[in-house]
C-alpha cells in the first residue's frame, strides 16, 4: 500500500523534467522536483535495504548508512558547486531539527495514541544521544571560536573546520563498528525481520537509477532556489530549514510514523534520530571535506540561530528518550519545539 | 498547625488596607502587603482543593492548576496594567528559579535529612521536566532571535512571542489532559487522600472573597514598587526575582517542605516543579496574550542574565531528578545554586 | 611494576633542579620540570593512601581530597605569585577538561577493550555530575554577570567570586560528608581493599619532602612559562589548557586507566570525574580566596573559550555516565570531544 503510493507519486519525476525543459516558472520546477525527489528517496532506501538482505550485515549496515542520505548528500554537492554555502548548511540545519522534533515528534504521538507507553532500548539510544551531542560540541566549538577571534583569518577557521570534520567521520565510523560488530546485540530488533523481495540485480539497478535520478534533479532543484527566495519573498533560511528539509526527509518521515504504529520503536528511533545522527556526523564532515575540491569552501561555522536551534533540539530529544519509554506527550513537546523553532525561522531575515 | 499561623496571618490583610489608605511611607505598603498576600495565596490553594474533592478529578485538576497561580497571575495583571513589564519579567523569573531551586532545594534538604533516600515516579517527573526544557527552548529562541537580527521591527518581536505563547499554552492544555486523563496512574499518589473538610459553599466563597483581596493587595503591592526601588537603592531586577518571588511563594514553600518530610516526594515535587512549569508554561504565555489589551505589550524577550538563570536552574533539575531519588546533598546543590543566582542578581544593576 | 616506572622517573627531579642551577635554555627547564613533577604526584598520591589506612576513614578521605591536587594547587598558588592569573586558570581549565575527557576517555576505552560492558554506581556517579554541573553554574554566573553588565567596577566581579567561591566550597565540604559519613555506603567499592606498604612515619615523611619538591620544582616550572610561550610560538592558553594539563594529570592518568581494565570504573571514575570535581569545586575557589592576600586578585571570570569548553565537557560526561554503564564508544566520543576542544585551542590566539 505504502508502495502504490510512492510508485504514483513517480509520475513526478518526468513532470519535473519535462517543466525545467520547457523553462517555466521557477516555482513550478520548485515544487515539482521537491515532490519529485520524495519516490526516488523511498525507493534508494528500499532498494538499499534489498541489497543488504543478501549482503553480510556489515556491509548491509554500510550500505544504509551511506545510501540513507544520498538525497541530502546529493543535493549538498549541487548546492555547494552553485555556490550556494548558505543553503547547504541551512538543509543541513534543517534535517537534523526535522529528523529530531518533527519526524521524532509524529512518531512519537502516532504510536503513543495506539499504546500507552512504548519502551526501547536504552543503551543503544543512549550512544545515540550522546553522538548527537558530539556533533552539537564539533558545531559549537567553531561558532565560538570565530566569535572570541573575530579577526582570525578565515583559512584557520578552515583548517580547524577539517580537522573537526575528520574527527566527527571517525566517531561516526567507529558508530557503524560499534553497531554492527562489536556490540550488534543491542540493535538485533531491526536485523533478520527483513525477507527479500527484489533480486539482487533488480535492486542494485533501481539503486543505480534512483540515485542518478534524484542528482539529476537535485541540480534542477537547487537552480531553482535563488529565483525562488526572490519571488516569493520568503528567506533562503526558511526555504533551506523548513520546505527542502521537509520534503527530502518525506520519505524517513513516512517510514518512522509507520513503524512507530507497529509499536516497533527501536526501529523507529533508528530511522529519525539514526538520520539526524547521519546528517550531522556523516553528511555535514563529508561536505565539509568534499568542499575542498570546489571553488567555494564549506566550513563548519553555521550561524547562531540555526546552531541554537540544531543544540535544543538535541537537548530536547535526549531529554526526552533517557528513560527509555516515549508517549504521546512527549511525542507533542517534541513537535511543538518544531513549531516554536520554525515559526522564529520563518520571521527571521 | 499550619492553619493557625496562616490564620494569625490574615491580620495582615486590613492592616495593609489601612497602612495604603493612610499613605504612610510605601516601604510599609510594599512589606506589609507582601505579608498580606502569603495567608491569602494558601486559602486559595485550601479552597480550590477542598472544591476538587466535590469536583470530578477532571475539573479539580484544572481549578487546581488555574488558581495554583492566581496570586502571580493577578500580580503580573496589575503590573503590566500598571506598564511595568520588567518587574512581571522579574517576578516570572524569581518564580522559576524559587520554586526550582529554593523550594525543591529545602524540601530535598529536610526531606532528606528525615530519610536517608526518597524515591518518587520517573515517567511522571520526566515528563515534567522536559515540559521545563521546552519551557526553556521557549524563552530562548526569542532572545536568540532579536539577539541575531538587532535591527528588526519590535512588532515581529511581539507577533512571534504571540505565536510561541500559543504553543506554550498547547502544551499546557495537553499536559493537564495527559495528567489527568490518559496517563492519571503515573500521577495517582497526589488523589483521593484527602478527605473534604469545609463544604462546597464555603469553598466557593472564600475562593472568591480571597482571590479578590489578592487582586486588590496586589494592585497595592505593585504601586509601590517603584517608590520602594528609590527608597532602597535595590534594583528593580533584584526586587523582583528574588524578594517578590521568595514572598509570593511562601504559601507553596511550607506545603512542600511539609510533605517532603512526610516522604511523599511526588506530592512535593509537584508542587514546587509543578509550579515552576505552571509559571513558565501558563501563566508567562498567558500575561503575553493579556497584554494585547492593554497599551504595554508583553513579549517573550528575558533579558540575558533573567534567561541564563532559568535555563541553568532547569538544566541543573532535570540532571538532579532523573534518577527517581533524591537526598540531603542534592537539596543542597539546588540551594547552593541558588545562593550564587541570588547574589549574582544582587550585584547586578 | 607501576612503582618501578615512576621510581625511575625519579631522576628528574635532581636534573631539573641542576638544569634550572645552571640557567639553560628555558624550554629545557619547561619539560624537566614538568616531567620531574609527574613522579612526585605519584608519591604524594602513595603517600596519602597509605596514611588514610592508618587515619580513620573520614580523615583519610579528607587527606586524599586535599592532598590528591596538592600539585595543581601548588602550581596554581605560585602561578599566582608571579601574576599569571590567565596561566592558573587555563591550567584548571586544562584539569577539568583533561580529567573529564582525555582521562575517562581513555579510561572507557582500555576498560571497554577488556569488557564488553562496565557498570558503576550511578547513585554516587550522579550526585558526582551534578556537582560537576554546580559548578559549570558558578563559572557560567559571574562570565554572564560581566557580559550584561561591561562597565561594572571590576571590584564587585571580585566580590561576586568571593562570595561564589565559599558557596563552592560549602557544597565540596558537604560532597565530603556526604561521601564519608552519610552515604558512604555508595562509595565502599573503594574502602577497604586497599592494604598498608608502608609505615605510618615513612608515609608522613615521603609526603612532607614530595610535597616540598612538588612546591619548588612547581615554582621554577611557572618561571619558564613565559619564556616557553616566546620561544615556541604556542600561545599561554594552549600550554596552560592543553600541555602542563596532560602533564599534571599523567599520575591520575595511568591510574585511571589500569584501574578500569581491570574492570573497577568505581574507582577509575573516581579518579578521573572525582579530581575534575575537586580542580573545579576546591582548588579553583581555593586559589580565589588565597589570591586575596596577593598582589594580583583572581576572579572566577574565564575567558568564553575555556567556559564553553568546561560547559560542554561536563555535559557530555553527564551524558555518558547516566546510564551506570560504560562501553568503548562512549570512551571514544569524549576522547574526540577532546581532540576537538584540543585542535581549537592549539588554534586559538
Amino acid at each position: 500500500m505504502l508502495n502504490k503510493t510512492f510508485l504514483i507519486l513517480l509520475i513526478f519525476t518526468p513532470i519535473a523534467l519535462i517543466v525545467n525543459y520547457l523553462h517555466l516558472s521557477p516555482l513550478w520546477i520548485f515544487f515539482l522536483s521537491t515532490l519529485a525527489i520524495i519516490p526516488l528517496a523511498r525507493y534508494i532506501g528500499k532498494a538499499t535495504e534489498e541489497i543488504s538482505v543478501h549482503a553480510s550485515p556489515a556491509l548491509g549496515g554500510l550500505l544504509n548508512a551511506t545510501f540513507g542520505n544520498a538525497t541530502e548528500l546529493l543535493i549538498g554537492i549541487f548546492a555547494l558547486n552553485a555556490g550556494l554555502v548558505e543553503v547547504v548548511k541551512a538543509s543541513i540545519t534543517g534535517s537534523i531539527i526535522g529528523n529530531l522534533l518533527l519526524v521524532l515528534g509524529m512518531s512519537m504521538i502516532a504510536g503513543g495514541w495506539h499504546h500507552k507507553k512504548q519502551k526501547f532500548n536504552r543503551t543503544g539510544i543512549l550512544a545515540t544521544s550522546s553522538t548527537l551531542f558530539l556533533a552539537a560540541i564539533a558545531l559549537i566549538i567553531p561558532a565560538i571560536f570565530i566569535q572570541t577571534a573575530p579577526n582570525i583569518n578565515p583559512q584557520i577557521i578552515n583548517e580547524l573546520s577539517v580537522f573537526v570534520s575528520i574527527f566527527m567521520l571517525i566517531v561516526y565510523g567507529a558508530s557503524l563498528f560499534f553497531i554492527f560488530h562489536t556490540h550488534k546485540h543491542l540493535y538485533s530488533e531491526e536485523v533478520g525481520i527483513y525477507e527479500a523481495e527484489w533480486s539482487k540485480r533488480k535492486s542494485i539497478l533501481i539503486l543505480i537509477l534512483a540515485t542518478g535520478l534524484v542528482a539529476w534533479i537535485s541540480s534542477i532543484l537547487v537552480g531553482s532556489i535563488e529565483p525562488v527566495v526572490d519571488m516569493l519573498g520568503w528567506t533562503q533560511l526558511f526555504i533551506g530549514v523548513i520546505f527542502v528539509a521537509i520534503i527530502g526527509n518525506a520519505a524517513e518521515h513516512t517510514s518512522a510514523i509507520v513503524t512507530a504504529i507497529k509499536n516497533r520503536m527501536d526501529l523507529s528511533l533508528q530511522i529519525s534520530i539514526g538520520s539526524a545522527t547521519q546528517i550531522a556526523m556523516f553528511v555535514a564532515p563529508l561536505l565539509v571535506l568534499i568542499s575542498l575540491f570546489f571553488n567555494t569552501r564549506m566550513n563548519l561555522v553555521f550561524n547562531t540561530f540555526e546552531l541554537v536551534s540544531i543544540v535544543l533540539s538535541i537537548l530536547i530529544v535526549s531529554l526526552v528518550v533517557e528513560d527509555g519509554e516515549s508517549n504521546w506527550f512527549e511525542g507533542l513537546q517534541l513537535l511543538m519545539a518544531y513549531a516554536i523553532i520554525a515559526v522564529a525561522f520563518f520571521f527571521h531575515s
